[in-house]
This record gives structure tokens, sequence and C-alpha cells, in this order.
């Protein structure tokens, strides 16, 4: 499979499927707000800099997340669909 | 039950019903203004870092909030609904 | 009475009553510009991080205050209307 | 004569007549731009901090000024009204 | 004549004539483009703090200098029209 | 061939062909998502400053790069379509 | 001719005839996105000033320069047509 090493703060993120979401507790309610989302890491970039400091990162691939609905930018590698997303739009890990 | 741990400055909280707020003598005016809303801090992030400084936490687990109407994201464990925010958009700490 | 610790910069206002703005001295003018609230400062937040050095708070419990018309957020505790808004939002203490 | 104490880089300011601002040369032209305002410094806030450096005031109380037209809140004290202001809202001093 | 002494990083500048304009061999295009207007350094202020640190002025009284159309606050003083401006709204000097 | 240097924290990028994203396994979904670009290093700037600190760059000449459809802007040297955009343009580099 | 130093990190262009262009092998594609321009540096400022650090230029005199079609002022001097824009509107150099 290719693979895709993110940049900066950036981490791939493999979604959970609809199935696994239902039996696994979290369940995203019907409102109008923002709903997170749940996945997968999958691979995570170095950190960014802020004002020359190295901020590193705090997600690790394996780290199942939730995340913002409209976080990130969708892409397909072999079939599969990933998200890349920018760490600040990770909300938790579950654990 | 599925537990989160909050990423950076994020804090997880447990609405009061709505019974509670009556009881509570903390009751939400209904004028056009935004209004807070009231709950418990279920868990807490490890803090943000500013320019490489890392900025700890005020609020910790048990605390009950003030929070905007607007702030954070809803998400639904094991058929409870709690919230995720920033501790930016907490107000208050009530004693 | 339940009583509110303000997070951060922020701050806690019991607004005056229309009747006291009339006898203080204070009028609000009819124009179209935003207008200045005025009311008494009920607690104080810790103060603000910035850049990691602590900016302490000016205001104090028991300061006259005027503030912005749109500042802050409106709670009730007890049957009793209170704003709590940021330092910032304070335009200036009356002595 | 209740007095206000501007916050932080705030400037209380007795806006000049129209009369004044007749005869003092300053005619305020008639075009289509933002047109500055004159008026006399009454009082000076402290200052303000910028990334923990105290950023001292450069006018002070009895100082000519010449201000935005949309810069600052109206209050009214005693019958007379003022307008409050941040100081980087003021374009120069008269001299 | 009154004169006024800028604040901060703002710059006082008598604008050319409109045949002073011609004559200079600057002319500006009819295009739909933000057009640069030419004026002549009346007074500079003390220059701004940045993060603690003064930076000081690049333009001086006397010089010719290039400014966009929609830079600064027009002022008429004695009946002569100026306009005041930040340094920054200055896009070059003429020599 | 004319070649250009990027300036600051900017990328030179060849962008595959429709052809060559079919072949590769990675195919851009349908949805209505900003949907991410791919293509080839070709130059990179020498970094940004950021607070009198050099950033240096990540990507270089080769990589595969992911970035988003938005992102940069087109030129076309000798015939031949390229994109300049910054580094934080780019998601993630293809291995 | 009169000349024009530019100011802080601002640099002025001569824009390549719509001649030059074709000639040179860069021919700007009819997308609907924005186009960059090409042109020769005839003046550099000294360059800007962050959080007191100075930050020098990158392109000089003579440099062929590429920057985008809505960046910078037009101006004329004896009867030419010029640009003045700051630096970070420049995208690459050609070589």
């Amino acid at each position: 499979m290719a693979s895709i090493k993110p940049l900066s703060d950036r981490v791939l993120v493999r979604p959970d499927s609809a199935e696994e979401k239902t039996s696994s507790g979290i369940i995203i309610p019907d409102s109008a707000k923002e709903k997170p989302q749940r996945g997968t890491v999958v691979a995570v970039g170095p950190g960014k800099y802020e004002n020359g400091n190295k901020i590193g990162m705090t997600v690790k691939e394996g780290d199942k997340v939730l995340y913002g609905k409209y976080a990130g930018n969708e892409i397909e590698i072999d079939g599969e669909e990933l998200m890349i997303m920018r760490e600040s739009d990770i909300l938790g890990v579950l654990s």
C-alpha cells in the first residue's frame, strides 16, 4: 500500500465505519451542532514549530480519536478513504 | 464505560439536566444575549503550549462550571450526552 | 448564596439598576453609538497568561466600573442578574 | 463631579464644542473620508502590557488631541458628554 | 500656524497639489487599481513599540513620499488640507 | 528550460497528470469536501523567518506530495504547467 | 529620471511588456486562478523589522521575479509604469 507521511502537526486518520460507531458506545447525537467523528490514527507528522520551539505531537499511531465533522481533507489510498487533519482538530483520545 | 482523554486545553463536561438547573439557584435569563450553561467537569486535558511555555489547567475533575451556550462539541458516550470544549470557553467555577 | 469564581481575566459584575444610574450623575446619551454600562465588581479572576507571563488584574471587588453595552454574558444567581466579562471589556473605574 | 480612572491604555477626552472647532483653525473638511475629531485629555490609564512589557502612555492630562470620528465610547458625567478611547485611536497632539 | 505632533508611528503629510503632480514626472495611471498619492512629510511621530522594542521612523521631515489613495485621515489646519497616516502606509521615498 | 527559485517557504510542484493519478492508487473521492491534489516537488525555497528564527524546509526536490485543491498559483514554463505554493499548503509526502 | 526608494520590505518592479512575456517561455495560463506576473526588480527597501529583528531582503536589483496579479500598487514615473509591492508578494526568482 502507498503510504503518506503527514507534514508538520498533521495526523492521518482512518475513520471508523458507520457499523463500528454504533457498536462502540459512541453515538453521534442528531442535534444541529457540529458533531465529532471517530477514527484511528494511522500516521503522525513530526510536529510544528512555534517561534522557533518545536511542539511535539500528543497523539500516536493506533490512538482512537474524536475529531470535528468538518476537520481536515479526505484522501483515498488503494481504495481506502482516509482523513488528514491538524492535531488541533482532534478533540480527544478514547481509552 | 468508554472514557475520553481531552487533548490540549480541552475539558470534558457533563451538562446539568434541566431539573438540576432549576433547583440550583442558577437560572438562565430569557434575554436575547448568549446564555451560559452549567455542568460538571469529567476530565481535563494536559494544557496547551504558548510560545514554548506550557499553560496548566485551572479547572479540575468535579468542578461545577459555567460555559457559553455555543461552546464546544457535543458527544454521546454509552448513551450519555457530554460536552468537550476549550478551557477558555469556561466562564467561571461555582463554589 | 451560590458564588462564582471567574476564570482567567474575567470579572463578575452586578449591574446598577436603572434607578441608580439616573441618580449617580452618569447618564447614558441616546446617540447611535455603543453606550457604556455601569456596575459593581463582585468577583475577579486570577488574571490571564500572555506568552508565559501572568498579567495581574487591575479591578478589584467593590470597584464601580463602566463597560460596553454588548460586553460579557448575563447569568442569574439566586434570582439576581449578574454579568461576567473579560477585564478588557471594562472601560474605566469610577471614583 | 464623579471622576473616571480609565483602564489599560484608555484615555478620557472632553470633546471640543462645535464653536471651539471653528475658531481654532482646525476645520474638518467635508469629504467622504473618516474625519478626525478634536478634544482635551481629562484622564489617562496606566498603560497596557504587551508580552509582559508595560507600554507607558504618551498623552497626558491637558493635551489637545485629534482622534478618529468613530473612535471610543461616549459617556456622560454630571451632564457633560465625554469620550473614552484607546490611546491608539489618538492620531496626534496639537501644540 | 497650529502644529500637530503625530503619535506612535504616524506621519503628517502635505499632499502635492494636482499641478505639482503633473510637472513632477509622477503621473497616476487611470487603471482600476488603488493608486499611490504623493506629498511631503511635515512631521513624524516618535515611532511605535513592538513587544517592548522601539521601532524608529524611516521617513523624516521634508521627504517626498508616495502613499496609497485610501491611507490615513484628512485634517485641515489654518485652511490647509493635510494627511495623517501610519508610516506603514508610505510606499516609498522619492529622491 | 527557464528555472524558478521559490522565495521564502514556497515550493514549486509539477502536478501529476490525470492519467498518473489513476494508476497510482491515490484516487480523489467525489465528495463535496476540498480534495487534495498530487504532484512532484521541482524546487524549494530557503525557508521562512519567524521572529528571527529561520524555519527550514521539510520537503525536498523529487518528493511526491499531496496538496489542497485551491493551494498556490499556477505558472507555465516552456509550455509546462507548474504550481507554486507555501510549504504549509502541503498536506503530506507519499512514500 | 526621478527615482523611488521603497520603504520597509517593499520592492519596485518594472513589469515585462506583453511581448517579452510571450518570448520568454513563461506563459500565463488562461484558467480562473490568480495568475502570476513577471518583471524586473528596479529597487528594494532595507527590509522590515519583526519583533526587533531586522529581516533582510532576498531579492536584489536586476532579479527577474514572478508576482501575483493583484499584488502591489501601480505607479508611473517619467511615463513608465512600475509596480511597488512587498517582498512577500513575490513568488519566485527566475534564473
